[in-house]
């Protein structure tokens, strides 16, 4: 696949449109964003930030499954809810602590499967369902999942930090597998020792207090290129990218590659000098980063391979979040 | 209406018998309800604590709206989604401070429906939605919330700790309306000043801050005894309750305000040198509480009127909850 097609079948991934729909409601949520004025950073992170008062922050997120993923499989999407609230919550450097769910449920056998993947997901990454609400009467399956998190307030990783300069690290855990039905979940963590996946957690929260990184999201349905676009967005930045550069398990191609959800992945901005101690912190937990680029002021994120350079993405013209 | 027509109609009532599904899904849970070990409260009540270390809990607490009053009115849906959920950390006498929201919409009209009645909400109760998750491709309109409040660690009122020999309170705001479309909405916030529905929130937690209860929950779909036998379940106990003294807005007969979800209402517990002091604190806040009976090791409530005494709810026969 040549670079043109590439960044053609990254524009038009579902992953990346999907998430262009936000953008009416959340624009006329906004005004009720922080009618209380305990509400820090702005809308559209990951998760929320709430002042305690005291130094801390509790952050608050929302997940939900795909009906797609949960009608195929249930036990996946039950683990899946787990592991992508609790990565909303890390990847900002936060300690998640508490997840509730809410089921709507119309079929025993899919709510079977659901519970015992939650089960797994808490275990594996231990932080508990503390509790939810049933619908125990619609016609369609559903899972969605809040979690929160608590953290320094001066010491979380944002989406809005990212400055021209800064280099831009991709972050990923090659060790891992495409899960068999779904070729776009990179699972990392299913098969792995669950002290190593809570380390992994503990290494953005440590990446988090030291102050090393500007800015960070962890790859979700937008895949990585699609991710870190949403993520110079927030910060009102564009991006430069070698495509060889980016860490991959090479029993995966380029498009799958950088259209899958990892089940520990991130895109990071740091300043140059906190790059190496960075990269080392998450090379000891299984985690290959790599500067892939640099964040430029032109609001643009360009994608190079050894020898063309394209725009993949262009705020004015086709960006994921539409939120600035 | 006779006693035995009255309690068989609370026995029929969806709002009671909707609960006992809940039974299988929580069941399965418990055994991650703590794997972190930070988890206060046992599972069942309206929400739950996750210890701070510091003195401090969040609680968490989510909450869906039933798809029938959606698609009925899609504004006040959203409205009541931002009060069933304030009302749960009320209840527990914490502070609400924010919420997250996951929506499902396949219709333009009912999602504006639905974000403005959730912006009137977060600006009558003063409590913030700062973010949240939307599936924009469903073929179902769902809307579900989270929410979190803070407390002091000592201070929170639960569904647990009604003791045999308590006197039980109804407390009920009874200036308000049954809702033109929901007879059993007896809707107490949305035609009042802002600031006595927040002093309302308030004085649950100067309650709660005072020792003045051992056990409370606000008044949610089960209604009013229904409520009730979901807090002495909880708190292994039973009551018995005298009908005439439950306080009540005589526009409303017996049937239908027994079951009415209320704005503000709530069952309490609490030991009767305590109740005078804590049935002022809500007179002053527009909230009618009574003593209508007390606490009784037999589990089962009794309901009688001025020549009639029933057994309503059996925990043996007839539970709300079947969480013990």
């Amino acid at each position: 696949m040549n670079l043109a097609d590439l960044v053609k079948s990254l524009q038009d991934f579902e992953g990346v449109s999907r998430k262009k729909s936000i953008e009416s409601i959340t624009d006329k949520l906004k005004e009720v964003y922080n009618v209380s004025g305990e509400t820090l950073l702005d809308f559209g992170d990951d998760a929320s930030a709430i002042d305690l008062g005291d130094g801390n922050v509790v952050l608050f997120a929302a997940d939900g499954i795909w009906g797609k993923l949960m009608d195929a499989d249930p036990y996946w999407a039950g683990y899946c809810s787990v592991l992508v609230n609790v990565n909303d919550i890390a990847a900002m450097g936060a300690k998640p602590i508490a997840m509730v769910n809410i089921l709507s449920i119309n079929n025993e056998n899919i709510a079977n499967g659901l519970i015992d993947g939650i089960k797994d997901g808490c275990k594996k990454f231990n932080v508990p369902m503390v509790g939810g609400h049933l619908h125990p009467d619609t016609e369609y399956n559903a899972l969605d999942v809040a979690i929160i998190g608590i953290a320094k307030k001066d010491k979380i990783i944002t989406s809005f930090g990212a400055n021209v300069g800064d280099k831009i690290i991709v972050a990923i855990d090659l060790d891992g597998r495409q899960h068999p039905n779904f070729n776009l979940n990179w699972d990392t963590t299913y098969f792995k020792d669950e002290k190593l996946v809570q380390d992994q957690l503990i290494a953005m929260k440590e990446i988090a207090e030291k102050g090393l990184v500007t800015g960070g999201k962890d790859i979700s349905n937008p895949g990585t290129l699609g991710t870190l676009e949403m993520l110079l967005e927030s910060s009102g930045v564009g991006g430069k990218v070698e495509l060889n550069k980016i860490p991959r398990n090479e029993d995966v191609n380029w498009e799958e590659w950088l259209k899958s959800y990892p089940g520990a992945g991130f895109v990071l901005t740091a300043k140059e000098k906190n790059t190496e101690e960075l990269i080392n912190l998450l090379e000891e937990v299984s985690i290959t980063a790599s500067i892939v680029g640099e964040v430029i002021s032109e609001k643009k994120l360009y994608l190079s391979s050894e020898t063309e350079k394209m725009v993949l993405f262009d705020q004015d013209k086709n960006p994921v979040l539409k939120i600035n």
